[in-house]
This record gives C-alpha cells, structure tokens and sequence, in this order.
C-alpha cells in the first residue's frame, strides 16, 4: 500500500464511521483496567510531578469524591507515594475536556462507531467556570459532581435508551449549518440534543428530576460536547494503526505537553511543551492566570471540526477572540493541511464544502501551517476553574518528530 | 419634519419596540371587533370572488371548524350571501402566514411591543404539507386545529405564563447566529423557543399532554414563525403613521394582490397583482399547480428578516433553492433599498453588521431593486396544501402607487 492509498483508507474508514451515543454507565464498567485508584487525565501519559495546577485540582476533587481522600494534602501523599495509578485516557478508548479526570466511579458517556464496533467513553459536561475538569474541587463542585452521578445521568441513561440512542453525528453536520464549530460554539448542537432526548426524559422521570436535568443540560450550553469529543476519537480510531499513513488521529494536551498521534505510526505519542493561548479573559483573570494548552478536546479540530469548522461558525469569536473574516481565512488555512473534505460534514458559507479532514504531517511540515485550536484556558492555580477562552497552535515539533519517526521507519 | 427626521423617527421606533409573548387566548377575545361571522385573512382587503383557492379552502375548514357550515357548498353560500364579514387581519392588530384565516373561537399568541402598548395577535402555527393555512380543511387538519385549540393553546398558555412570557426579539437575534433567517428556516429560533419553554411545560401539564406538546413544537419546525411575524407587526407598528415618512411598514399578499403601507401615508394599502413564485416543489407538484404569492409573513422581510438577512442563513437556500453565494448578494442589495441597519439583529458572516431595515419607496423607485421575500407555495387549488417554497419579489407598481401618492400629499 503506497502513502496515498493508506491516507485513502483513513478518509474512508473515518468517514464511514457513526457516532450512536447509546449508554451512561460507570467508569469502571464502561473502561477496560479501570481498578481503583486507576486515574485517566487528557493528553500524553505524564507523572504527577509534571502535572499542572488545573490538573492537579481536579484530581484533588476526584479523590476526595471517590472517598480515596479527604483534603488535599492527603491526594499529595497519595500521588507521590505511587498509590494513583495515572493513565492518559487515550490509551483506555475514553476522552475528556481540560484536565478530562475520570475515575472508576464517575458515570461516562458511551459513544459507539457502529461499523467498527468501537466504544469510546467520556466524562459528563459539568457546565463552564468553577467545575472539576479546570481545577475547580470545592464543595459546590463536588455536590454537583454528586448530582450529576446520581441523579442526572441515570434519568439520561434511561431517556436515551427509550429514544434508542442519539446520533451525535447527525447532530454535528447539522449544527455545522447552525453557527456551530462543535468545540467552543455548541449553541446549536446543544439545543438539538435536548429536543432530540426531552419528550425521553418527561416520560423517564419524575416531573422535578426532568425539570432540573432539562434545565441543567439547557444552561450549561456545551452538554453535547463531550458526547461529539467521544464522537470525533471513536470515528478517528477507525482509521487508526493504517501502515504507511501520515494522518494525524489525535492532539491532545496535558496542561504540560502537546502530544499528536499518527495512523502509520501507532500508539506513539509525538510531543512538545504545551503553548500558551491568546485568548479572552473572563473579569478579572488575564494571561498571568493562564495556565497552558490543557486537553483532549483538540479532537474536535483532529477530525475537523472547531477552528477547521469556523467559517461556518462566525459567532464564535464572540466568545474567543476575532472577526469573522479570521474565522473564515482560518477555515480556509486548514485545507492546506489536509487531504480530503468530509462528505456528511458541510460548510454552507462556503458552498457547502465539507469541512477539512484528514491532518497530514507532511503538509504540515512542508506549509509551516499548524492546525489552530479553538480552546478555554485553565487558571494555573489548583481550585480556580475556567477564566477564558481563545486561540492556540500545534507546536511544530510535534510534526517535525512524527515525520522524522515516519521516514526512519520507511527506510528501516 | 423633514422626510429624514421622520424616517429616522422610524428607525428609534421600530428598534426601541420588544416582543412579549406573553399570552395565548381565543380570537374573540384577545382581538377587537371579532364578532359572529367575522373571517380576517391575510394581505390587503379583498372579496371573496377575488380569492384564490387556498384562500377559500382555508375559509371553508374554518367556517366548519367554527360550525357555520357542514360542507364547501354551504360556506360558498354563506360567503356569496354575505353573510361572512371578511376583513384583512392588519386592520385588527392580527397577522398570519399564507392565507392567514382566523375566525373567534381560533386560538392565537398574543405579543406585546411593551414601550408602545401595542398587542399584536397571530395564528397557531400548524406545521407544514396539508394544512388550514395553505387551503387544507379535510378531518386530519381540522382535528388537528381542535387538538391545538383544546389541548395545545391551553398548555402552551400556562407555560408561557410560568415562564414570565418569552421574548422573541432575543431568540431573533440569538437565530440570527445560528443559521435563521426567521421566514422559511427556523430550525434554531424554534428549538431556542422549546428549550425556553420546556420545563415550564413539564410543570404545568400531564406528562402526556407535555409530551404531545414538545414533540409537535419540535417537529413542526417553524412553530416560532407566528409568533415572529406577529413581533415584527407589532415592532413595524410602532413605526407606522408617522407623517412625512417613507418608510414601508408592511408587505402582505393575498394570494390575488401584494400590498405595501407607508409610514407617511397612514392605513392605504397600495397594491399590484400578486407575483408567481420562482421555487423547489414537493415530489408531485409544479409550477403548473402553484397559486400566486400569498401570506403576511413578508412582514419578516419587511423588519429585515427572511430574505434579507439570508447572508447569515446560507443553509435556507437547500429549501428554496439557490446557492450560499446568492444568500449573500440579496442581502447586500437589500442595503441598497434601506437606510439603516438594525441595532440587535446581526449578521455576523457580515462582521456582524446589523440586517438591512427601514425600506425606503424612494429607493426602490431610484434603483429599481424591490424587496425579494422568501416564501412557501400553495397549490392554487382549494384543499391541497403546501407543495414548495422559493423566492418572489413585491411587484415595483406597489412601490411607483406609494411614491405617486407621496408626492402628491406632499404638494398638497
């Protein structure tokens, strides 16, 4: 198989794919090797000694929840005795935004690629500002985490069972032509999912349980997110581990490294240190409080969506910064980068041209251009929670090394 | 006044207005001089041996409805005996999409344009294919439009009083940015209306009755239309009278004449032979079958929404044809024919400039450009219903018959 006809195969494998939103269940049910003190975070594996202030706060919050601890103190102990069994949750099919922590007891998202019989898993939303995957572990948010585990998601288990599951990928091609790039702007895409589940969720519960999950998924306005994140990784893999190709299948960040993972090359990761974001602060927070580049939601732009979707999504530099013209030229930049065009994914600005997919590092490599994140910022400090939102890059040595490793191996 | 004072008089007028729906009660009570007998419709007046077939059709279903008549043959003579006080809805504070029929026992939404205490009253929305409005009136519509009055309107009622009403000019604007053009494509202002409305739904109905709500609400699609139209009459309605201005303040067609009024020139209707429509047709139909243009729901054009604010609603285009490139021209020729644009509806494909609004007969007659409006197509014939949508456009003799009378007071 020549490179192009590899890359070929991922087009078509990821395209092929689907996204049935089918399940909630527990993460040590719904993740392979998830055990206790077992701990996924976003990104590359790293240590607790590299771990940034966010990701060290949400941790702090998911051990006291799973009871492993009671105040921070005792999670530092924990982590650096050797007890914290810490894993990137790329390497468990499972996702997750910012820090993205999942431990064995949190409820996760099922998402399945039906024709490849993949599952992958990925936390509950928990909505902007103070929450769990920004670092935020006060008691407010662990009572919400509580919440959500207990209440929410097994009414929104039971709703979307009876609705048969959800197809996110329908979701997502039609909220591309409703202002949405899927990453940062999900007003749209958030609205559907809950006409899609609301008439479920009446029927599944009762009327004071419906009323405050309609109510919750309605106001924290990103709900879908983290189903379309387990989405995009779920059609992705499917044209994983394809020999001789040069298509990026995941970025993903720590909060300390930016790491990229390339179909002919495995499960390698390819990192650098995480970049800053230039960004819109919330009041009162500027970029002293930033912590850097931090997350698994980069996704999201992997397969296609976020900064490569933008041009369809103009709105969104209300939120991160920019004009409209910015947001088209970014959209247009990206289609130097990649090969193909989504065939379900459309662009109405632009004639309805599918949406760019398929990052080859050697383009990348070759233009100088790297894919943009549409991404929020942490506050580096543990506790604090989300304080912006903005714009960042894919270091380029992640591209440089990948392509280095690439061609010792075609000539090995 | 000079004739730009007035006409900036219109522009502080129209955009300080709001839009309240805060009510939904029967015809008879909630519009004035809704008597026995009384049928509005939409556009300007006419008789009913100038009315087209949809037209009658949809009289026919209400006059059942209303149990004035048992069969087509009775309401043809009560109609020709005089018995059926005909009146253009825009004399009553009302409004409704294609032939717009409301008779006293129709439930309709109440909006209010709170700084200028004016109530503006429309239509139930009925979904799309065979419906009253487009000439419908077999058993499945009339069941449907007692089921809406019965159960529907009541539940919706109480909702809406729960919710503390529900303004529509924020969900126009929010749609706005999402992909609406607020004519023909209002997938994410009717879903923003669900979401606004879903828990008090849940609260205040039985379960099944909730459920029954939410799912026609979602399917039908465009259930928001009416209530947009009857925003926009009610905001254009605050514009109205103001001496000297040249300012259109409604656009509506009955299907035989289109209609315009002007600011300056107070209630007259100046009016042209009602335009084909250039569209996409159902599976079955053809141009051969369409009625020509009808419906008040050209007030959206006329406030700057459906046609001209295309540029952020590319996607209408699957619907009534044409390609993202056409949405944005007619767009910018709209500027060409007004003279400001709106504070709060923006287009941010245009840097978010503000939709075209305030349509000046003096710039229409200069340029030669009249208002394109985006519509749905009846079949002319009494009984079928919806067969398509595409675009038309308010015939100049409208706008040449305004200009002429303008001059004329002004020597006067």
């Amino acid at each position: 198989m020549t490179i192009e006809q590899a890359n070929r195969q991922f087009l078509d494998n990821v395209q092929a794919g689907t996204a049935h939103w089918y399940d909630i269940r527990p993460a040590h049910e719904a993740i392979a090797a998830m055990n206790d003190y077992t701990v996924l975070h976003a990104g590359p594996p790293l240590g607790w000694d590299e771990m940034c202030g966010p990701m060290r706060g949400a941790i702090t919050g998911a051990c006291i929840y799973e009871g492993w601890a009671s105040s921070p103190e005792e999670v530092e102990r924990l982590a650096t005795s050797g007890r914290l069994l810490f894993d990137s949750s790329h390497h468990h099919h499972a996702i997750g935004p910012m820090s993205g922590i999942i431990t064995p007891s949190m409820m996760v998202n099922v998402v399945r690629n039906e024709p490849f019989a993949i599952d992958t898993c990925s936390t509950l939303y928990m909505g902007i500002g103070k929450v769990l995957r920004h670092g935020a572990f006060d008691r407010e948010v662990l009572d919400k985490l509580r919440w959500m585990n207990r209440e929410l998601a097994p009414l929104l288990q039971t709703a979307i069972q009876a609705a048969g599951g959800i197809d996110i990928k329908s979701i997502i091609a039609q909220s591309l032509q409703m202002g949405d790039e899927l990453h940062n702007r999900n007003k749209a895409s958030n609205a559907l999912l809950l006409t899609s589940l609301v008439q479920h969720l009446i029927r599944a519960g009762e009327k004071d349980i419906a009323i405050r999950a309609v109510d919750f998924i309605d106001k924290a306005g990103h709900f879908i997110l983290n189903t379309v994140m387990a989405a995009a990784k779920g059609m992705l893999d499917a044209g994983a581990n394809i020999p001789r190709s040069t298509m990026v299948t995941a970025i993903a960040r720590n909060g300390y490294q930016t790491g990229i993972r390339v179909s002919g090359l495995g499960e390698r990761w390819f990192t650098a240190p995480a970049p800053m974001i230039d960004g819109v602060y919330f009041p009162g927070f500027g970029p002293e409080d930033a912590n850097p580049d931090l997350g698994d939601s980069a996704i999201a732009e992997t397969i296609g969506l976020g900064s490569f979707a933008m041009a369809g999504a103009p709105a969104v530099v209300e939120y991160i910064g920019g004009t409209a013209q910015f947001a088209m030229e970014t959209t247009l930049q990206m289609y130097e980068i990649t090969i193909g065009e989504h065939q379900t994914f459309k662009l109405p600005p632009l004639n309805f041209r599918g949406t760019p997919l398929g990052i080859d590092i050697r383009k990348v490599v070759e233009t100088g251009i790297t894919p943009v994140i549409n991404t929020g910022i942490a506050c580096r400090r543990p506790g604090v929670g989300q304080i912006g939102a903005g714009l960042t890059a894919v270091p380029m040595a992640c591209f440089t090394a990948a392509l280095e490793a690439f061609a010792g191996q075609q000539t090995a």
